[in-house]
């Protein structure tokens, strides 16, 4: 049967990458507490092609992947990595994967335990080198600093997300950049607030107001004094209260000192 | 050429509902202001597929939505639907369509001026009966009545959206649902606020809390007065800025009075 | 602390649904092959609230939710719903659950093995009365027999869903839903397919056209002869490649005989 | 009223980027055929925030693509984006949009008319020197050529998308940028096919089969032979029908001679 896929391409125009997109996948990942979680993983996997070389073998990133047993760690995506290369002869293979990570979590009066969740990103490139980039998105809640301090009474209020991708060179758990995240903004928030936690939420966050500038600056903050850290990405999103859309921070480091 | 779908089909079942889905079109709709407003459409077209017929002709929806000039009013619907109806040779047709609509609209305190965007639906049915659906959806505020009873200071509160759907026996305007929807919340939004705006939209807020409920019962409270209406469902998501998930609220008219 | 919620409300309009949208829970479900698959949940839950109360507690949807560990069986979401019932003291409740399941596959020719994962959806309501509606969206492939028919070579084709909801009087697998579907359409989907799958897949297919309307008539005719079912609803969304809108077919039983 | 915004910063962090995001706004684009198009944008505008500032003023991104009348150009976009640094005190301002343009096109063999759409994008960025970036996204049909090649009778194909991003040092209209990807890949999509059209859309499209490997190099070879053009991303993606994940391949140009 010919080998379409493996014939000369005279074209002179390597491409960058090619692979497949959207492969859901069941997959099991670190858990601080409890050594491994069960979630479902969204998969992109691609190659470079040489100029030579007319089309990649699709097929064999989805057959490395389930070679793996469904284990995605930063050590295991390297070993995919090295299989996408050598299956493919690529001299780079990429990888990203997002899940759905379940934290158990305490109300902060009450402590009834409830799951949040939080979506998880993985990005690895490798070639000579192993390059890994762990994102994590924390819903929290932010109070509006001028809004409580020009007005007599309230203060406006919304859900936001601060997405945290990271290059790192000591292990840095997801729990940790939760809770980096969660401690930097106006509150947490909850799957489950009894009225005692309403009650302790809305207050505690009124005393601590924040813009999205605020909020990705404190996240800096605790970034930068930590020596694990090499590179961050910090950009949060407010879905404003007041308006029908949203206001955006972004801060990235620049030097990269590894 | 062999017309395949026109075929005898003897597998006896009738198909309910046949046609094209997510087709994007420049569309021309009413405007109380300005007469007519320019917008985009995303159209799902239907009709019933007799037993006896193994297919419908799918190319003849859009040349009938094509044919109408991008005009597209309840009236217009009719006669669109009739269209569809005679070229498909069909007992029952039905046309959605969504669309993105602007009002003009003052800031409260600086009057600065912008545009709001509201998200609009036309659903349309006609057999023998001519069958029209008005859906408006509209972005609000709402402060939480429980978090600023049971709080020394501020109350949480959150982007919502109430998405009306009316039936009607005299014409409703869009900018009537909007007004009746944004006056029921603790707020409207707003695309631009100046700080003396953000300073009455805040602290009037805080004097009219709103649960979903709430909101939802305020504007069944307006429709049911409303000679014009003859049906409705009401429906309030609200983007909850404690937890990461969403409150709800849906109350529908039950004994349709015509 | 003062119970808002909990307070007389006097505005006469009771509200058919409120509670909680969205919210991400990890969830273990039946397999056919495995007993138990572990999963991630995404639930709406809501309750009636009679005219006379003020709002519905929300905290109690996810608590209920929490207590049951995971576990999502049709028989233990009679179990939540009864509960929800008892602590929010409602008449009815509602629960909506989507979730990824993934079912292992084998390629037509290869044999070689992956997961294939299909979106399902559990929808349960409880008053006196248990109503339980298992939903399974399936992709596949179709061929258009009109393209087939009027071309001297080839025949435009394309992936496409079929979103089967069923009501049952027996136990009804998601595993057999997928299999019908499946063997209804011109091909299964798979996502590893060597090159000898790749010839099978295309061959096959290209004997097998099927509309959206054939898609959808041959899934009724075989839930029409299955005693398990007692209500259904069949409907097929095909992304035709040669437009860049959908095609879309639905068919609804009408006479529930239970 | 206290300037909560403009007070000093003592962290020593400058944000990046800060300002609104997902703004619906209506606007008018310039159009090869007739001038100009009615149409809808969804705006993010960011400016950088030094590090002495607290926070940026949100409202006045809005009050200026307020002022500017819809009318968005590449040199309007230069105006808009002297307007937003120049109020918000900014060294970088930064704008994005996206919106759907209409393109009326006829059927291959019937020449029936209708419009298609095509979701573009402008990125642009000011600081001493203005950079515009021009997005297209073109839906096309695919054939495989290995399903053609090894199979007896048929071929898999199936929608794609190629979104190309140019930088130019001529204007390159979007209607030139829709035509190049027409005319690289297998086949147009079409809003109206009848019967003939859909023959030849089929047959022509089987003769000239293209893995998404080829539609970004076609693409790249016409860019590439193009003076106006000083950088390229082609990035192609199709909904593969027989599997339930997509292709993927990216060209970027690496050396910008401008």
């Amino acid at each position: 049967m010919r080998d379409v896929q493996n014939e000369l391409d005279t074209r002179n125009i390597p491409v960058d990458m090619v692979g497949v997109r959207s492969v859901t996948y069941p997959i099991v990942v670190l858990d601080r507490e409890n050594e491994h979680q069960s979630t479902v993983g969204t998969f992109n996997i691609y190659v470079d092609l040489p100029k030579d070389f007319r089309g990649t073998h699709m097929s064999r990133f989805v057959e490395v992947l389930d070679s793996h047993n469904k284990k995605i760690t930063p050590r295991n995506m390297s070993h995919i990595l090295d299989d996408v290369r050598n299956l493919l002869k690529a001299a780079v293979a990429h990888l990203e994967v997002e899940f759905p990570y379940f934290l158990r979590k305490r109300a902060p009066v009450s402590f009834i335990g409830s799951y949040s969740s939080y979506r998880c990103k993985f990005i690895a490139t490798k070639n000579e080198h192993f390059d890994f980039i762990l994102g994590v998105r924390v819903p929290v809640m932010t109070v509006c600093p001028c809004s409580r301090e020009i007005s007599q009474r309230g203060a406006h209020n919304q859900r936001a997300e601060a997405y945290v991708q990271l290059r790192m060179k000591g292990l840095v758990w997801i729990e940790e950049i939760v809770e980096i995240v969660e401690g930097s903004a106006s509150s947490p928030v909850y799957s489950i607030l009894k009225r005692e936690d309403e009650k302790h939420v809305t207050e505690s966050s009124y005393d601590r107001p924040r813009f999205v500038e605020d909020l990705s600056r404190e996240i800096v903050l605790k970034l930068e004094i930590d020596d694990r850290v090499s590179w961050y990405k910090v950009e949060v999103t407010s879905m404003e209260s007041i308006h029908n859309h949203e206001a955006y921070a972004c801060i990235e480091k620049r030097n990269v000192s590894s």
